[in-house]
């Protein structure tokens, strides 16, 4: 038998990280359902076709497939051999080798479920998913094939309040979790839309997004060399920069727009919704207002978006974004259900994560670890021992009782390792005194105390 | 573009079902972790060798395995053709193909964990895992293809306290979760290995077990014909029946087996076990000692167990065991770590569940919808509307406004399908009057309130 060890990409998560993850969602679903979003949970594995061709060629190649079970048990082996013949030729698939897939994100299962469902949502429907997600991406530092997500959507509703309310649930979830310095980038794709019109490139508004997107990490020069690779022309660059190179408050940055812009019908609408999404939230959520800033240059990479667009970071580390979204308009229209525009949010889990632990901003109460041992110091002291594991337990304390009779140097070591703050030890001398022993292993204080004044102390 | 679909056995879960899952999944959580285990989580994927030959030639062929990506860029097409003939020959598998696989329970990588981990581990080691597993059984009524297990269990001690640990922590989970006429059953491997030696069939444990495994199903016809259609004879299953078909309480049948197994040393070592896992019992946890009965037919179909094995069931509701589990001496054999004893249960989740849902046993506290449902009565007094919303959740209520202008009509439909209980309504006569209108969707009685009175009105 060789060395076990797990796929490339994928970990296993000990007791700590466990805790601190379920306190990062924990904290995000308390928000989401203050603000009328339930729950979903999808299936690890969907159909192939549900997924394939959602996520460009790039997306369809890192999708992990599920090999049909008993092919060998199959007739028509000339179809199989053939199928397979294709697998080795090209980047395909096909549904005799490989029916079902694990989901590569949480958005397509969710608009799936809404297609499939939607005779018996009640609309607006608003749900929030947290569950893992694969990509057969190449491992890297930060990069996993297994990963969590953590999104919240509502379809069936076109009112920019919404747009409003996730704002201010990622104002209250990142004040909950105590992340310092958040910036909340909103821009809006009507707007970048008519930057193309006004631009001279309306049919090159893809480009301009993914040009855009770049700025922070390639600065101006990068993003103009990128667009002029794309065939926009100096005199088109420099219209767009013109536009969005600007600094500024909500207002100097609407009336810029509004110089510009205010004759083309998709920029009008793009400013009025950035203005009404504003103006919501003025009255839902100065938390959220404070920390909100229009910002012209955010583009975002995918190319679903058709209204505000929304990325939010902390300066506090270095770190790229911790969070995004928008709203989309067409995205049920892949599963045959037309009209239903959405608007939606997702956290990263994985970064946020990170972010906490930089910041040693955890609390300590979440880590429900044991809170005391009780030392196995022999057969004729074990009744007792178990009385007072019984009492522990009866008083809501997490404790356990050492079974193994190893030396008492060995059951220290145990405790210490598991890091169990208290350790209970009943002998001779207790017996005699009718007092138990009960040692603090962080300050290395030992006292002899009744069975009331040592629950009062593990308690404190 | 079809119809959107899920892959069969798979289930989408809405919001309830999510609820009340996770009802019984932190309930029995919080019993696990006063018992002192912590969590682990394992990755969806293992190596497909990790999984191979760990579940029989039966389970071989139910592992979902994963297809290898970027087939097509692989150089020795022979070789990946002659595996792709073996599959399509018999069932097999082939690391050139599918390298990865589903995990299909939690035991095997809590064994693989242990076995990569077991330098760095603090010994015992008392883990609990809560993860979905995936099998491509034929699905049907209660059986599917992604379902979740709970499972407990600790390695590194041979101490049979632990067994009456966790028979204590299946007590104190379902008096938690309420489900009554609670049924224990315990028996004992090395019991079972002594009467094969006794009836001279030492080397049928196996056997005998598969048989003895189905007597609830086919009663004692059944059982004899099985057992003699494995080559036992009359004069064995004689002996056999002997031992094991008798009732009475735990002393008479401790006696009995005394009288006949004493003598062969692995039944005295079993009958030992038994009467000390009872006499901690008794100490530890009298509710458990109530509930817990030993029961010289219980088998249990799986071979690693060589101790105690545990089934549990209730009889308030006819369904099959909702939970089990044992001692296995080997586990981690398996990965090349070996001496390491372990014991375990397992709960499981949906048969709890649909026990709940028959008695209808799930606390109303668990529904944590939203509260409260704002209509939208006009432009006019949005700024109204959204300053209650404002209010309601620094209460910590669960409160939407109905964001999009449509008529009244339709924003109740919406309050009633998503079964909201209170509906606030500000509108000419409340703004006149300042006062609030709350309307309860129960009982249909609507008052007009102060914003105090109403706040009170939904959290009573």
């Amino acid at each position: 038998m060789s060395k076990p060890s797990i796929p490339q990409g994928t970990r296993d998560f000990s007791a700590a990280t466990v805790r601190k993850r379920n306190y990062i969602l924990n904290t995000i679903k308390k928000v989401f359902e203050l603000h009328g979003f339930q729950p979903l949970e999808t299936p690890a594995m969907e159909q192939l076709q549900t997924l394939m061709g959602k996520y460009g060629e790039e997306g369809d190649r890192l999708i992990f497939k599920i090999l049909n079970n008993g092919l060998y048990e199959k007739k028509d082996k000339a179809a199989l051999q053939q199928a397979w013949d294709s697998l080795l030729e090209k980047p395909s698939s096909n549904t005799l080798i490989t029916e079902r897939a694990l989901r590569y994100d949480l958005t397509i299962p969710f608009a799936r479920y809404v297609a499939m469902n939607f005779n018996d949502l009640a609309m607006p429907y608003k749900r929030y998913q947290m569950q893992p997600v694969w990509r057969a991406d190449r491992p890297q530092k930060g990069r996993y094939r297994e990963f969590w997500q953590c999104d919240c959507d509502m379809v069936g509703s076109t009112s920019v309040f919404n747009e409003a309310e996730l704002l201010a649930i990622y104002a209250r979830v990142f004040k909950q979790l105590a992340i310092p310095q958040i910036s909340i980038k909103i821009n809006n794709r009507k707007i970048l839309a008519a930057i193309a019109i006004y631009a001279g490139y309306e049919h090159h508004l893809t480009d301009i997004t993914i040009a855009l997107d770049k700025l922070d990490k390639v600065g101006w020069e990068g993003v103009e060399k990128e667009l002029h690779d794309r065939a926009i022309l100096a005199d088109g660059i420099g219209k767009i920069k013109m536009i969005v190179d600007v600094q500024g408050d909500h207002a100097s940055l609407l009336q810029h727009l509004r110089k510009h812009l205010a004759t083309i019908p998709v920029g009008l609408l793009g400013i009025e919704e950035v203005e009404q999404i504003l103006a919501y939230l003025h009255s839902l959520s100065e938390e959220a207002m404070q920390l909100v800033k229009l910002d012209l240059c955010l583009a975002r990479g995918l190319n679903y978006y058709t209204g505000m667009i929304v990325e939010v970071s902390t300066n506090a580390v270095k770190m790229g974004s911790i969070g995004g979204g928008g709203r989309y308009d067409h995205l049920t229209d892949l599963f045959g259900v037309k009209g239903i525009s959405g608007v939606g949010i997702s956290f990263g889990v994985d970064r946020i994560y990170d972010v906490l632990e930089e910041l040693n901003a955890f609390p300590e109460t979440i880590y429900t670890d044991t809170q005391v041992l009780i030392l196995n110091t022999g057969k004729e002291f074990e009744a007792d021992n178990i009385e007072v594991l019984k009492a522990f337990r009866v008083a809501d304390i997490r404790a356990e009782y050492y079974a193994d009779a190893n030396k008492i140097d060995k059951q220290f070591k145990y405790a210490n390792k598991r890091a169990i703050p208290f350790v209970v030890i009943i002998a001779e001398q207790e017996k005699d005194n009718q007092t138990i022993s009960i040692k603090n292993l962080i300050t290395g204080v030992q006292e002899a105390l009744s069975l009331a004044q040592v629950i009062q102390t593990v308690q404190s």
